[in-house]
């Protein structure tokens, strides 16, 4: 990623992040371990709203179920951002770094179309 | 968000998996239910590192295994990236929106250092 | 439950829980935090199984994969088992008073094929 | 197990689920991936209880707080009792090999009070 002088979305969000914890002295709560459970717990809310859901039904949401939805991936990406923080980690650099690894493993003349591959995670 | 001119970096992450998926012929299982699954899953690992750490531990993890960890945030964040496209979700915008919804529910005078307000999510 | 001589099944697994835990010195990890943790890692592994395949397949694994699968199942009891134990709570009670608190939440001639109500958790 | 005439408890359980579930019309949502999403919906449930409490808080929870966990633990025991039901894998019977094969992998005079061994799951 190119050095740019505009501050990026994660690492705003990172700030953000930061000054929500510090203005509510919450940081005695975002262990490593509590976030990942927190991290955890919002995924599952994200799951919950396709449980009972076809696969159709999954990709042809309501319009008021699709914003709830949005708002817990927020949760998610918000959980996420911070724990990287915590752990020092640099998020986005990690992404492509897992991207590249990715491209590396599943060759696309070799996977494609493949469920096994994709399923041999 | 400005409409900026530069490609940020969670669209560029959106875009990069757009054509991973294509270039092998995976959409056909991007359904939202199967990348819930996947999310979940990929938090779950995440969660597998803290899990016999005390508190302190997982602040101090060694590097080799804070490496690892990283790839996992990766894996969560590409995953999640991946089903706010499926779901036509701009995550970014869903992100700023909690963000101020938290601000407004935990009020920085009244939620300071307790426990409580932030366990009742 | 009618009040036996025989040792239930999750009396029996608590108790083998038990020894196992104590005979590796291991109690000091099984903490409710870890245990919960460790509970949803292997829920985790159980989805896994059934992330990339489609409702039809999921019905229909090969033997090799539900063989794993029931391993994986297992793992959750297992934990499930040992947290109920740490926790002092009685899982087989528990487990009965949830069945009636759902007969009655759902009644069966309102809820009969209704998705709206069982998805409303 | 040996063959007894009673009901054991999770043939019990998984009885009493055919009959819920057949009562409602409820079995066409009962496939193993819904399943297996509604078992990890369910152990978040259990996570979120611990999330922000100490290891020693979580150790001496408030009875309200226990009540809400056992009917938590309830949960996840009779999503995990149908899913097995439905792949027709028998419950009891794996989750006396898993811990074989733990007893096997992890033996006392080796494992004892190891984190290493014991967090190479």
């Amino acid at each position: 990623m190119t050095p740019a002088a505009d501050h990026t979305e994660l690492l705003a969000l990172r700030d953000a992040l930061r000054d929500f914890a510090e203005a509510r002295d919450w940081g005695q709560f975002h262990t490593p371990k509590n976030l990942a459970m927190a991290l955890i717990g919002e995924a599952a809310e994200v799951v919950e709203h396709f449980q009972w859901r076809t696969a159709e039904e999954s990709a042809r949401l309501p319009d008021p179920d699709c914003a709830e939805v949005a708002l817990e991936l927020a949760d998610v990406l918000l959980y996420l951002v911070r724990l990287a923080d915590v752990l020092d980690i640099d998020l986005a650099d990690a992404a492509r770094r897992k991207l590249a690894i990715n491209e590396a493993r599943y060759p696309a003349e070799k996977a494609h179309g493949r469920a096994d591959k994709y399923t041999r995670l």
